[in-house]
Formats: structure tokens, sequence, C-alpha cells
């Protein structure tokens, strides 16, 4: 029921995240000073499996890996583009949304981490702008169908042709029996306010909406006829440009090519390195220390370019997770450990603080805050390991705090020469990196009494041994060597052995402590139902409505309301 | 995979929502001046489907019906009650949660729906807590596993026996491959505030938690030897039953039953009829007005007892929505129709709200609070249709806003000598009926402009004609009698062809715009992973936790990680 495995296209042995625009085969990106255009130009036969061709601007998820490449790019290789446009190059089609055989015949873990990343670029697009001030423009000229709609809801501006065909739609539900999942849902009620019951005949207009209603129901921010679409895109970019908050000058940083090898049982990087362990199901992330302490100043750091610590680190964790996610289906669990000088990476976090003014240290914290938040998502249980030689200490201890659970060696181990392993706090920890909820990782964790948060603010820079981590409430369990292997293996051989989607739900709701926001609720209401949904022989049985879509036939409905 | 059709037991053909103490088979109700027990007892062979036997104070929907029974009772019979404590009369065990050979020969239908309407009783001790002033305390004398320690986490006081056996736990996930999802593991984190990696552990363990620790970790409020279990009980009741704000005098209303006469197409009661269309696959709910205008004082309502319009209307509407929701599952539309006198209805209302300091008053404002609650999670379409001779008036008017669509008929239909039909507001459209994410309806339908709630404020009590009340924003479409038939007909008929599990979640995002509270957060994130879990193969599947469990064979997981 689940669907057959694809094949990837091209003699492809995994999913890879690294591109750059030189290999873009279904964007182009142009950049003319304050403005730059993205325009979706999806290569039909550049689909990234075998099986389906990306008919009218639908995409899969090789399509949005360029779409997150260029908009990471334009945050950090452009700094004087204020606004970007987002538009087609093919006629009468803006963007047909996900590709539907692709859907069809893809597996229940590919769809839902496919959502997951497309959920995770729109939700940049929005960082972006809100954190960056990169504002973005959609012009739909032609039809902007379900993701397509979506891809527009997560800019800031939609301008609609007021051409008698363009118009928008989510036609998931009528069409395909599942939900317009990235996004799309909430957006409509949440972030453009669209009244539900509006929205609802909305979501169930196969055909969409075009034009004045479009305008008036709040789906659309401006409509204009297509002789003047180009003028008032321009206008509005221009407008745009003049309220943007962004500061950057001068060059910016090229994110040249991540150094990595790939091999059966490991991920190399330059600083971060993953082993995998099949047999056992587990992930070991280590990341090590820069070799020493932070730049002197500004034009240090632009000196070292993509190999500034934080940055690097943050894209190769980065790409490791995102590897992880997709192409490790039956690893159960991501052990987290580090290694160098704990005052080389507080060093570092100094520097992010001292200087948050300037653009690149603003776009480094944001990076950082989204690969973080990228880990929170990620169905896997998420352990931290905090022994001898370790370095969590500020950004690096937020894996501590995202961590299930954390186990802390109390002193050291018999035969290790190395000191005792010590957490340490920084300002890192205190504000830049939120949870996608809106609240710090320390905070969620101590929504009981705020005054432990104070306590463990009072630590400030302090080296923070096990006994007192734990009783500060930073860890889980501190334990002696005598201990210490047998219980974290129990635990690890225990977890691996549990059902992974109880897991799975487990973790999306113990993660998640207090308030949720639109992005939370897209991770969690809008999320789980379309999982939900995407388990339902309604939409994915031989006889649903995915699978039969294109084939002449109607779907058959089990029409058992649940 | 969704487990086969459990047949009722005792040759019942229907499950029946209305019960009363004297038939209670698995609880004991006790009144002793300020202090109610609720001793769970549940009879091992008293279960609702043939098939499965309640050992160990497990329970099914049964079982529940009558603890609902009981608490609604409590408010409504024992104004001078402000203290319930919950017990069990079994010796070693609280309660060991829903049964499990009752959800592993559950469909899938059945589980939801189950799970649904535990929920909601939990969820109304709460209110009874927060709104009626009545506590409620929980004894766990033995082990309260699962479902049996999500009924205690749904009160306010956890009292522990310290005995070196009575334990709380959530063993799902470890033992059942399913999540704690009757609220458990939100109330962990949101209630109660454990931390989050703490909850991780305590979630994974399949033989829970006791004494100091559980107390340490927040798991329960305090511990008690044995012997002075009773006396800490009664300590804690007296102490509660102090500082309640409960103000309940005079005799309590007796919930009478409720006059209803079943067929196989209709639902009958004294203002509430519902009648079934298979074929169209629609329920048509009429309500009808009182006969006259509210009782001329609070003495006038007491003699009315549970005939007061606004009290017998709630119980009425509460039993037909809970028997639709779990009797007639291929239902997929509930229609909305009134009729009767507006200003009797808004007489009633004035009532309603001239009288709110009465607690009687005070129980049938929070009651109707949560019937319409309880629409607003019900998986079925629901639409209102303003028709002549109807009465959406203030409180039956938030049927037109707890619906995905309203239709609203301009003028009079031809032969028909009725006036035009109108809808009025009064102050229970304000306030009183809050939905789960804490807005009232028109709050949160009004949500781009706040403006336009003051517009409509300033209507109050006015009877207002369907072009005005489109353009107030209150309902969705006002249309003439030229094209009500048939635009209302085609609504209907396409309405009921789509797959009605993209409905389900389509219905779940659009209807709670904005902020989200505990209450939501449990309908939403968990209740959806939850339904996503009970449709994956290793929770239900052949070899999956749930059917396995008991047969002495372990399950057979799919290690894929989603």
């Amino acid at each position: 029921m689940a669907g057959e495995d694809r094949v990837l296209a091209g003699g492809k042995t995994f999913i890879d995240f690294q591109t750059d625009p030189s290999r873009y085969r279904h964007w182009k990106l142009a950049v003319d000073g304050e403005i730059a255009t993205l325009t979706m130009d999806v290569d039909e036969n550049g689909g990234l499996f075998e099986g389906y061709q990306l008919k009218l601007n639908s995409y899969d998820l090789g399509v949005d890996i360029e779409l997150a490449d260029a908009v990471q790019r334009l945050r950090f290789e452009h700094p004087a583009v204020k606004v970007v446009v987002l538009r087609s190059a093919k006629p009468r089609v803006f963007c047909a949304g996900a590709n539907i055989r692709m859907l069809a015949g893809a597996t229940h873990a590919h769809k839902v981490n496919f959502c997951k990343f497309t959920n995770e670029t729109r939700n940049g697009f929005e960082d972006s702008s809100e954190n960056s001030g990169q504002r973005f423009i959609t012009v739909v000229s032609g039809t902007a169908a379900g993701g397509g709609y979506e891809l527009a809801l997560a800019t800031d501006h939609i301008i609609l042709a007021d051409d008698g065909a363009s118009s928008v739609a989510l036609p998931e539900v009528p069409l395909l029996a599942v939900l317009p999942g990235t996004g799309g849902l909430t957006r409509v009620v949440d972030k453009r306010k669209v009244r539900r019951d509006r929205a609802d005949v909305f979501c169930t207009t196969e055909e969409g909406i075009k034009g004045k209603r479009a305008l008036a129901w709040r789906l659309v921010d401006e409509i204009a006829p297509n002789s003047k679409v180009d003028a008032r895109v321009a206008e509005r970019a221009k407008e745009f440009a003049a309220s943007s908050k962004r500061n950057g000058n001068g060059k910016g940083v090229q994110l040249t090519p991540l150094s990595r090898t790939i091999d059966d049982s490991s991920v190399r990087y330059g600083f971060v390195n993953v082993d995998i362990d099949r047999a056992a199901r587990i992930a070991t992330i280590t990341i090590s220390a820069p070799e020493t302490g932070a730049p002197a100043d500004i034009d240090g750091m632009i000196a070292q370019g993509a190999s500034f610590w934080p940055l690097q680190v943050a894209r190769e964790l980065d790409d490791a997770i995102l590897h992880l996610r997709i192409n490790e289906l039956e690893i159960a669990l991501l052990v987290f450990k580090s290694h160098g000088e704990r005052a080389h990476v507080l060093s570092h976090d100094d520097f992010l603080e001292a200087n948050k003014a300037h653009w690149l240290v603003n776009e480094i914290r944001h990076y950082w805050k989204r690969v973080l938040k990228r880990i929170d998502v990620t169905s896997r249980t998420l352990v931290t390991l905090v022994e001898p030689g370790s370095c969590f200490a500020g950004t690096l201890a937020e894996l501590v705090f995202a961590a299930d659970r954390s186990y802390m060696l109390i002193g050291t181990i018999e035969g290790d020469n190395r000191p005792p392993p010590a957490i340490a706090l920084s300002a890192m920890n205190f504000g830049p990196y939120p949870m996608s909820h809106g609240l710090t990782r320390l905070e969620s964790r101590f929504q009981a009494d705020p005054s432990d948060l104070d306590r463990v603010r009072d630590k400030l820079g302090e080296a923070i041994e096990a006994e007192d981590a734990e009783k500060l409430g930073l860890v889980t369990f501190a334990l002696d060597d005598i201990d210490w292997n047998d219980e974290v293996r129990v635990f690890l051989e225990e977890r691996a052995s549990f059902s992974p989607d109880s897991l799975t739900g487990m973790e999306a709701n113990l993660r998640f402590t207090g308030p949720e926001t639109m992005e939370s609720k897209i991770f969690a209401r809008l999320t789980a139902w379309q999982n939900w949904i995407f388990q339902r022989p309604n939409a994915v049985g031989d006889d649903g409505a995915l699978r039969r879509y294109g084939t002449g036939q109607k779907p058959r409905f089990d029409m058992t309301r649940v």
C-alpha cells in the first residue's frame, strides 16, 4: 500500500542535498542589484527518480533541493539583495505542485520526508523575510495549484494576473484525497487569515479561484491585468527594497562545496563525522571544536569565508541530518558527541554575540537556529553523550538540550587521562536559537519553574561538571564510569527495539512543550493529519485517489467517516 | 488491518450514551456532604462488545460512558459537592487503562471515536474543576497504567501510595507500539510540566515509576505510606473543599431520562430531531425554539428542572451528536436547521446572561460550551441552513458559526408565507462559549480584522437578514430562492462524494485558527499522531504489537523510521 520503492534517476545511489546554481536543472537565479529573480522552469526529464515526468512545473524533492539551495545562497552570497521575485518560465502555469505520479509511487517514508523538507524550505522563506530582510514576491500568471499555491503562500506578497485564466487553487481534497500539507491549510487561515468557511469553499473547489474573488477572500494580495503585471512587480519590488532592514554590504560569502566523503559506514566532513552502525541502528555524529579561538574581527571572519567554524559546522551538520533522514531510513538513533577545546567554541559564540549586528553574523546565527530546528523535527531518537574530551559549550550545548535524553559522565574513565567532561553555557543558549514553537530549548526545559532558568543563567561561561549539570537539570542522567557503559548500551539497544512509529509520535509530542506557532502547527496538526491520510487506502490504496489519478478511473472510497 | 467488526454485547443494536447511576456496572458514586467518591470497580463481564473481558479495571467505551454520566450528574445534581475523589475498589490496581483486547479487535473508526470521547470526558474533569469548583483527587494505590494514569492526569491532585509496589506508568510505547493518546503525553509535559527528557524516560519505562522518584519528577503530587493514604485523602479533600468557589445551594436538578425515540431513519427528542438520509449520507438535525420565553426568575427555572429549554436542548443535542458519531459512521454531513420563535431563544439567552452568577445557570452555560466543543471536534462536515421559520439566535447562532459552511436564504420562498429568515446575536456569542483553543467562534471567524467583530457586536439583538448577514461575514453564502435548492443540493452531493479522510484532515485544520491550548493540542498534535499510529502495521497489523499482546509472540516491526 505504501508504494513501490522508486529507483533514483541517473544511476545515483543516494539523494544528495548539495548543489549549486551551475548545476540547477529547474530554477534560474538572476540577481540585479537589490532584486533577485528566481524563475521556476522545471525540466520535465529531470526527476529525482525514474518513472515520472515533471510536467507543468510540478516538483519532486530534487526541485526543492535546488530551491532551498538558492534561498540559502541568496542570504549568504548576496548581501545586497533585498527582494526575491518568484515566477514561472512556463506559459499558463506558475506551478502545479508536488508531482502526483511521484507521490503515487513513493514510499510512505519518502512522502513524509519529502513534505518535511519542503515545509522547512518554505518556512525558510519566511525566516529570510523576517530576519534577513529579503522579502519575497510571487507572480502568479497562469495556475498556482496545490503545492504551487503553497509556495506562493510562504512568500510575503502574491500578485495574481487578472486575465480570466490565472488562478490559485488547493485542489488536493477534491482531486487527490490528501491535504494541502505543505503548510497550505495552516497558512490560508493562520497567515492570510482567510475566513474559515471561505477557506472551506476554496479548499474544496478543484478549479480554484480567480481575480477579484481571490483578492476579496484574501487569497492573494493584489491583482493586475496581464499588461500591467511586470510594472506592478517592479513597483512592489522597489517599495519592498526601500523598506527592507537588510544592511548587508560588500561581497557575500561564497558557499563553496563541502568537503565530504561518503562510504558505506560513514560520512566525513571537515568538522563533522558520521559513523553508521547499521546492525545497532545508530548513527553517531561527532562534532569537532575549532583549532583556535574566533578571529579578531569581522575582517578576519570574512577572510575565513565558508570555513569560519560556526558556518562550516552548521553546513556540515545540516547536510548530515538531511542525508541521514532520507538515505538511512532504518537508523533509529542519532547519537551526538563532540570533541575539542571548549574554550574555542565559546570564543566563537562570544564573537557571534559581540558582532550580532553584522549581516553575516546575523545570517550565521539564524542558520544555526534553522539547523537546530531541523534536528528538533527529525524523526529519530536524539541522544547526546557528554564524555571526556567533549566540548558541549554554548551553541554545541544546544545538542544536549535538543536531545530526547542526555547522559553525562561523572569524573573520568579509568585509563583515560582527559579531565572530567563539562558543559558550558553562552549567550547562544538564551535567545538566538528558539525552537519552532517560539521557546528556547532551555525555556522549554524549565517550564515547571522559571527560576531554574535563572539558576543556569548564573553559571554562564562556567565549566559545569556532571553532578552539577544533573542538579541544574541540564542533563538527564549523570553516571560514573562503573555504570556508564552498561547503562548507555542497554538504553541504546532497548530504544532501537521499539516500534519506530510509536517513537515518532511520542517524540513529536514531548519535544514541543507549551505554546504553538504557525510553524509548529504545520509540523504538528497539519503534518500529523497528512501522514495519517498518507496511510489511508482512500488516498494511497490501489483504488485510492493518488493511485488512480490520471488513469481515467475514478477512485473508490470507503465512506466510513473517522 | 483495521480489525474485525465487533458484536455488541447483550444483543444491543447501537451504543447508547444515556445511563444513570442505577444502571452503572463499573462505577460506584457515593456522596457525603461536600465530598463525592467515584469508585472504579469494573465488571469484567460487562464489556460493551463481545469477545473480551475487562480485567484489572481496564475500560472500554461503556465504562467511560458511565464515568461521563457520573461527572455530569455531579455538576447538575449535586450542587453541594466540592471535591470528587477517584479511587479503585480493586486490590493492587487503580486502573490498567483501555482494554487492549478491545483495542486490538476494534475498527479504526471505533478506536478513533473511543479516544475522542474519553478525551472529552477527561477534559470535562478539568472543566468542572475550573468552572464549577468541583476539584478532583485521585488515589493511586496499586498500578495506574496507560489510560489509568491518564485518568489521574486529568485530575487536580494525585496521591500515590508509597508502598514499594504502587506506580504510575505510560507503557504504551514499549508495550503496545501506540501512544498514550488520551491526553497522556500532552498532560505530562504541558500540565504537569515534567521535564521533557524525564518524560521520555517515563514514557519508555514499561514498569512505570514509584514513590519518591514519581514525586520528584512531578508525576504525582504527593506520596503517602499505605497506612496514611486515607487520612491524607481526607485532609486534602477538606482543604480543597474549603478553597472551592462552588456556591451551589439547595437541591440539584435531576437529569431525568431523555425522551427519545430511535427508528431506522430518525432520532426524535423533545426539541431536537434527527432525520437520517443514508442514501445521501446526510443527517439533518433540527432544533426547535421553546414555546415561550424564559421563566420569570430562578425559582421558575428550578421548577422546570431538566425541561428548562437550554438544558434540555443541550442534553438532546449532545446525545444526538454522540449517537451519530459512533452509530452512523457513513453519514458525511450534519445539516443543522432550526425552527420556532427567535424571541423565545433570545429570552432564554437573556436569562442565562442575567443570572450567570447562579450555580445552575453557570452549569448550563458551561454545558452548552462543551456541547459546542463536541460539535467542533466532530469529524463530519457541518452545514447550517438558515431558512424561513428558523431561529438561529444567540446560543443557536453558534451553530451557524461552528459550521464549515452556512447558507442563508435571501427573502422568502414562493408559496411559503413565512417572513425572510434572520439571525440574531446575544451575549452568548461574545464569550461564554469559547472553542477548545480559547477563542469564541466569532473571534476565530474574524481573525483578519477585529473591527469586524465590533461591527457585529453593534447589531446585538437585532434581526439580521441574509444580505446583511453575508456582508457582516456571519454566513458563507446568501442565496435567493432561485438558486437556493440547486446550490445547496449540488454542494451536499459533491461534499458527500469526497474522500472522508481528506475531509476529516481538512476540517480539523481549518476549524481551529490561531492559538492552541493544552486541550486543542490534545485534539491536534496528539490525536492526529495517534490516529496515524492506529493505521500503522507496527501497531495494528497481524504481526503488530496490539494484535500480538498477550499471545506470547513478540511483535515484528518494520524498522523504517518515518
